[in-house]
């Protein structure tokens, strides 16, 4: 009992909370951990910084990996307090292979690893910064992320569908571009993935200007193409806008206001 | 009456269907077999790999072209038990006509035609893609796509209006810059084609940098122009965004629940 | 009375509609030649077409001058039928300053310019392209046309108010970067307004590539200065699609159809 | 009392407003001089303008300066007859250290200073715009921004969370594309920081071209994240769009007029 007591102690404190002066401090130190950790990876990829400051950020992150690694054994140990993982080694095996528990691995794992396999897997790290979505269990940010959540969720099939749109009409335009504009420029069109690589980056706008048509059909058929992949793009954007005002006028439905007249509906 | 049977088997099985074991085996064999083939068309032009994989590629090649000519043959036979294409000669060739059998022809036309007129039409065979659309008759997308589509025919004629506002707005402005440009850059806005392929570049944001303004007049105009242009280029985008909020309630309503009161909404 | 009746007849005929064969036929004929101009004019500026072609060029050019100055003439004449162009010679003047006269009279202008003043304005032709939107009055796309106008004029405020706040953004951004920037880049970021044209491709994404900063602090403005630009910029597109969306629902209380549960509307 | 009466007199006379013709001659004064000395700090950074109108555009900053140090004074002497300001000493402190107060000393502050720091901080004389927007107090544009203001508050939440999302991506594909593309483009992509600006200039679709992927899987990459990209950074306009059509349907609500059938609503 006492060591179930302890596991329920260490999970509760573990889990993001701001309710208790302990699990406030927990909560507070891990975040800034994390933050201060993809800043160290972040200037630590600076050629003067990662030279001039290299024992500091390199004794910084064995400090990191400690903390991460034992939180990660003591998550992994009280996760059976859940009802979900209750089973003291299939629920564990279970927790361990769970989304969030698996970037946890990864981002501790590049530490380990580099005396095994010769290749720096330091980006990973970032990877870190996934845990802080559990702050959306807040109540605070709680609403708003399902709300953004339920319009992917509900909207699934014509963000599907129009995903599939894009996807066909990059792969015309890039085989019928590739047809047009290879004769003219064999080093630039070279092959048809290069021309959904100028699909891509015409059809989101981005236009880098390193492959572009120069030859009058080419251009013809970009401008068609681009105006139209402005409109095809811009149906999932119109997906989302339709279906977040929906969530929006829903909120206000579950909360018993009705969205045309502002007063309240009488409950049935 | 058994070559009617055997017709509206083939004609059964050549439709995309999950709910039999042969028609769920055909259908995912074909669809398996496009997407292969859109594959192959793709990689194929990849030098080094249309080079070491080229009998490979070929084989396939003559393969599917070989399953997709059978099925275009059985497709145009069996298609008279379809009452609108009932009658046996004038039917088959309404059938043959028709936009989808059509783009199934030109897919496999480019195989036989190199040995007639020498141009490389491969990428035709990507039209073979258009065939997915079917999958959209299915029940599950069904719903989805006849919403987008429903947007499309509602807001047919706003949509033609601001296409004539962009198209309106590119002319003047690319005869106007051309003007302007012209004499500072006589190599680059050579033409008023040139212009106007600078003008869709620049209201659609891609903005390659292959051609821009240099002299201050025209730098001030494309900086109207563009901000102008933005907000021309998002009317369809609002138009589609709008249409599809009131198609989403539309088919609350349809489903009898109130769209503002998510009640249930009594038959009349 | 004859007279006051063939300025009325001749008034009709050159207004656009389609209800009757004389009118249909001449106004066919005045869209045709209007189209056929701007093409004139895309084309002519084409080196090799201008060269090889400029006979006939021109000659279509006299032709269709002479029909829209006469056309022009015609007009003018026959305006005083209009109840607010009555009177024979101040009515006359007023049409002739009106927006649409004045374009009118812009477009055919130039051709006889050239041997006054020596300016190639010849862009100016395709202003005649302004006449179309006389078709707008045509009942097909009149409501429509009407729709976007009300939410233009309805949503005035917001829509000044947002173009203040870009234009607000976009000088404090490029009197900011000009102070960041210049010192490594004094060719680049020249001066001010060369700053401002640098605000203005970076905040509409266009992004042509001929400025940009190269030091670090600009490449962190430049980032936070790309990500506001960008929910600047959208804030008239939200205005609009919001505006348009009402404007849709309004149509349907005005055709009394309940736009909530899509039925019809008691009248009060 | 007379000196308080002069104070309120003052007070009021620095207050935008078009009610008495004092009042409008001095609104009318101040707002020109701020848009005439903006236009001269951006004239003045030209080359020749700023050396050939050296002495007049100095003159000009002189007058202006001692215009805007004689009014901030008046302002920061007179604004106790505010409530909220009303201690002699406090109160004027805290009055000068109000956001409005502070920029209007930063803007007048870079005139002296350069005889102390031999910095040039000219383009702080920028910020003395941001006091047009006490024009936003003016009836007339009160509501229109008080709607805008709104629709930032009451989304707060969703936009802080989608901001978080797109800084999350940014991190993410940042640390990816420089492991991927740092050994290929050592120059380039040269740390984490300049893969961030990569990342940021590629998902707002401004795309200089100063960096870009140019391996096979950096552009695999690239395209996947501009498409994601682009959805992400769509959500704070859908956010923005679908909050302004709630608030224009409230401000309807508001005038008890019903914004599903447009008749007016009856108090409760």
């Amino acid at each position: 009992m006492t060591k179930y007591n302890l596991m329920k102690k260490v999970h509760n404190l573990l889990t993001f909370g701001f309710d208790s002066q302990p699990r406030r401090f927990i909560s507070w130190f891990i975040i800034s951990l994390i933050c201060l950790n993809v800043l160290a990876v972040i200037l630590g990829s600076v050629d003067t910084i990662g030279r001039d400051y290299h024992d500091l950020l390199f004794g910084f992150e064995i400090f990191s990996v400690a903390v991460f690694s034992l939180e990660y054994i003591l998550r992994v140990w009280s996760c059976t307090v859940e009802p979900k993982y209750s089973h003291p080694f299939t629920g564990r095996i279970r927790f361990a292979v769970s989304p969030l528990a698996l970037t946890d691995l990864l981002a501790i794992l590049p530490f380990y690893l580099p005396f095994l396999i010769h290749v720096d897997l330091r980006f990973l790290r970032t990877l870190r910064l996934l845990r802080l979505f559990r702050l959306g269990h807040l109540k605070r940010f709680n609403e708003t992320s399902r709300m953004i959540l339920n319009v992917l969720r509900e909207r699934r099939e014509a963000l599907i569908i129009s995903f599939a749109i894009i996807l066909l009409l990059i792969i015309f335009t890039s085989s019928l571009m590739y047809f047009v504009e290879n004769p003219a420029q064999p080093e630039v069109f070279k092959n048809i993935p290069d021309s959904m690589w100028w699909a891509v980056m015409t059809m989101t706008t981005v236009g880098y200007g390193d492959i572009y048509p120069i030859i009058a059909l080419g251009k013809l058929l970009t401008s068609i193409i681009s105006i139209l992949g402005l409109a095809t793009f811009a149906l999932p954007t119109a997906i989302l806008s339709a279906g977040l005002l929906e969530e929006f006028q829903n909120k206000k439905i579950h909360e018993h206001i009705c969205p045309t007249c502002g007063q309240e509906i009488p409950k049935t």
